[in-house]
């Protein structure tokens, strides 16, 4: 089952609770001589740190992952890359007060139904904290990819009713520039300027906002994703809908499609720049599973963070009725789907990674 | 890699192409002990067909499914149970003039590019017919969901710009036998009737319309689902998006999440006939990928049938400009998402069934 | 779990009970453009088959697959290969008197423990009819070895006492040849004399003898077999003990090297015709689990065929102590490693051409 | 692929380099609520550990493992749980001089050839150093077993010509406890006698000898292992061949089956005790891959220690001819299948444990 692990040939087997001693990831299936630093891994994490503006969550840990194994001097060996983060600044006295109450939009109800236990201290398991080992990961994938040629990137495209067009053309390059240059990862300035104003409401309210994350890559080969169950969108969207508080996936027209005929959504085949090219790209980069050479793009919808200061009604473990509300001073993401980019953007590092080595065995003659 | 394979413990493998000379599916991994007999799946496999109405495509072959192996004196026996339905009814010779043609919308330049090769007709492993398998294998998942006394259904939401609101309270038991007595499996007769006009529209252009089908599945027991990666939502994502056509997943609130604060958003909890609920269920059904004991409910997107009648613009398989259109007489479905809610019922069943399984593994004492 | 599954990339996935409507298997994952026709699977098959002489069961069956998939125009197009055999000459009434009855040193006993019920016809799932499918499969994965070079061939090279030497040398192409030119599949004329001589006398006795299985691989190219837990004999050891009536497996030197000092054992590194090789090959064709490019060698121990003529002392299912022995007329194999050596051929095959896709992989750079 | 993972449902991956700064092992699987605690693996690893006795390597490394997750107030949590042990006491300058050279016996050789590189210190990911955190993760297998009744124990029963017979009848409990109160582990004090003499006479002349691990569990349950590929001797086999040095593995009566005819073979089925068992157990405890509950017993065949002090012929890494010992003060196992007792039961424990959780998804109801 392994239901902490991701990936088919480049797999990841990530591990560890939000106040426990450490959380880590094992990639398993990179291949060998990719040149590989802990600086690599660490540029990564800090772009999803907390505490870098006022629009995420103050926490101010300094993650630093270090590489236990699997490389060997500067560069991977082919044997599992283990990456070890240490949890500092964990601070597990506050969970207390609250750990026989019910959190409303939180796992503690469902780990304790699944499992008659739970590691209540900063969600445990079920906490955000795991997708640190994401982002590692990612990094490794992303790094990869490059071998190849391929770019990701993502991006914070909608809080509330705040929302930005598809970036069209040929931008690829300065794009993830652009991105991590904005306190809310939105490279369109207007905009991140709007999300700011209701996030900062929102978080004046003790309450919290929804946000749509989108996903890109590119220049993509054909021929990644395998059909029938390996179709490159449904990993991408095992691999968004793992996230937490994930509520939607979308690839290209998504479901904006459902309102379209076939005539309009068909994208039509041109030659263009000597090669096969669409003229549109409803698809997002895909034609029965498998990727046309065309952008990769989707979207990921998450909701309004879970935690807020707000007083909420709920009942404690027991099925009493109580009041439920975070403690003061504790930290407290306005807008989950801030942090949530770099992740978007790890996952879909991984998918690709995978199916990228995926794609080597399909063909007798290579 | 297995990429025809779904599941963890209940695992099915299709196999087959449009127009072979069968295609099929292996279940590996039900338990023994099921009652199951040929009826049960060409019950399902009915509800599947084309040519009960106009709104689908004309084809009518009569898919028989037949139990090779895994049941013996009328119930599982803990073996593989292969089932194989014969392609008939699978004329070829029209497929012959557009088989140096990309096909807008469609796989052929894909599988192309990807194995060097292609099995063209009628558009083979690419084809909807695998959903057949699917459907098939759905029917076993779903008398084993009984014996837990979980009830899957799925319905035609929306169809263009005609949608019908989630359906609300108790009348589960009764949702099912609404939605097939319908032509287009909407079990709200005012919304269908609108549909049904769409639909027609539609075909007398020789284009096609996208659509949405609705998911649900109840009385939910706690505690399914496995963290992190076999989220319940996140193998449903994966298993919807590996069906032909999809273009989006949703679960509970989905994409209109993004506009609702935590306050709005959050689930509270309230003991309602003596154990735990959610007064509001905008979770779906699932927190942290766990089941809560809600209702699982959420929603696929699928995009306008690509292959139309109307004559499009593309490219030869040596990238000529080419005209496109399907021959006279060709079978084409107006409406993809219509015979897709039999298969997403199906692809619900079958991750339904596997999260059953993997959840007897989760505590020492049993 | 999928119990029924063998293999990573080129996976099979085999069902059937013996005396079922038919057996069959799915190959997922054999790379696109491998030509293939029934005739190369029903080549293999033939050498399976009993009744060819009187060393072997008289069952008549006249084995002959039908693929129904994943090839078009005479080659593999990279979707699952469906391969059916119908069985024939399926007479279950002879099995009804012993339907109640453990059979001494078979499996209806555990199969009833672990699932309440039994195919007991011909023994079921548990029967070594499922191996004609790992035959039909290991047709097509020599295919794929042959288009790397390497061969595969395995012979008996021991019955009870009569045993014959390791064959050395440069005689690989032939060696194939002359084993199945013979009644006992064993290549040294005189050892087979012997083996015919006590296989005839145990037949008379109406009891049954065991034997060994030697395999034999190359040229072989280094690097297959992964490291730690998909190292190549790892794979291999449960490849052969996946097979009935294994007792025991051994590569290159086996339970002879325990008496043996490193000194000795110690393959010596030289260079001969132009590259590394070593002078011995007590490996057996591996270092580390890595294929070492040396000849792969191994052993497979198969126990005497369990249903015997003779009678044997036993208890009912209900536990009242009784008799047991095969009908009058019932087939029986007096010595099953006979048909059991181009069962193991066709594993050595599946292990090393799921081991050549898997090593497609393991670089950055191809 | 994930070549560094084993098992289904309770799986382990390990990761690490023998000089690297740690290794360590991440259980994904282990049911919620089995009480755990570092003691419990340390009391394991210590059985493991070098340096008790001059007939192991005087390596003086304190193995000591940290939990980092998946245990929370004494108990695990059916999280990951993720195990790490430091590499202390690892000296790799020795290996400076060596590095360049293809080491018989070894699989610096192979790991070039496949990944054109490698981590050469102290035998990096190929070193018997990776077993450390298989009888950590063993540990717990063990623990786990023990709430479904079962034990498990291994015993070293050959070394060169010195041998003992398989123990027989009720001293199972004791058995464990007269292993490890042994510097060679092996129960019969005159065989241990004996073993010790002739590696002390290896050790001596700078060689090695090769050895014989027997491994037993009981009192067994019926219905363990899972037909066809999933079989508990399959999987034991694949779990003691992926254990480095070793070239043989055999159930029951293994290899001497071969000289047995089935009259002598088949174990007569008796009632015993109340409960159905057979009169011998030629089988070693399973029928058809499935435990029969008798006692498991098997045997690994251990290659003479590869490292020795005595010089040996071989090439460098570019092929020139070359003399190859192990420097002065090198830490040498003269005999490796003594450190491999607790591995042989780690690995036991492991497959046990799996079949354990595997078999609660057979039966419709529980």
């Amino acid at each position: 089952m392994a239901s902490n692990r991701f990936g088919n040939i480049f797999t990841i087997t990530t591990w560890g609770e939000s106040h426990g001693k450490a959380i880590g990831v094992v990639i398993d299936g990179c291949p060998a001589g990719l040149p590989l630093e802990e600086a690599d891994i660490n540029a990564a994490l800090a772009l999803r740190s907390p505490g870098l503006n006022p629009y995420t969550s103050p926490r101010k840990e300094a993650d630093r992952a270090e590489i236990y194994s699997g490389v060997f001097e500067g560069a991977t060996t082919g044997t599992p890359i283990s990456i070890v983060i240490f949890n500092k600044d964990a601070d597990s006295s506050k969970y207390e007060p609250i750990k026989d109450l019910l959190r409303p939009g939180h796992a503690n109800y469902t780990y304790l139904e699944k499992y008659g236990r739970f590691d209540y201290r900063g969600g445990g398991r079920s906490s955000g904290r795991e997708t640190a080992c994401r982002v590692a990961a990612g990094a490794v994938a992303r790094k990869l990819l490059k071998e190849e040629g391929i770019e990701v990137a993502a991006f914070l495209s909608q809080v509330g009713s705040a929302r930005m067009a598809d970036p069209i053309g040929e931008e690829f390059a300065s794009l993830r520039q652009s991105v991590y240059a904005n306190p809310v990862f939105c490279p369109d300035p207007h905009t991140a300027e709007a999300m700011m104003k209701l996030i900062e409401a929102a978080k004046d309210r003790g309450d919290s906002l929804g946000g749509v994350v989108t996903f890109l890559a590119g220049p993509m080969p054909t021929g990644l994703g395998d059909p029938v169950y390996e179709k490159l969108e449904a990993n991408l969207a095992k691999a968004m809908m793992s996230l937490p508080a994930t509520k939607g996936f979308e690839i290209g027209s998504g479901f904006q499609s459902v309102e379209m005929t076939a005539f309009q959504h068909n994208d039509q085949f041109i030659v263009q720049e000597g090669r096969v090219q669409t003229a549109t790209n409803y698809a997002g980069g895909t034609l029965g599973g498998i990727s046309t050479g065309m952008p990769l793009i989707g979207r990921v919808a998450f909701k309004p963070t879970s935690s807020i200061m707000k007083e909420q009604k709920t009942l404690s473990t027991e099925g009493k009725e109580a009041k439920f509300a975070l403690p003061e001073g504790s930290r407290h993401d306005p807008c989950v789907a801030i942090r949530a980019v770099p992740v978007v953007e790890a996952m879909l590092a991984l998918v690709l990674a995978d199916a990228v080595l995926m794609n080597r065995c399909v063909r007798v003659k290579r």
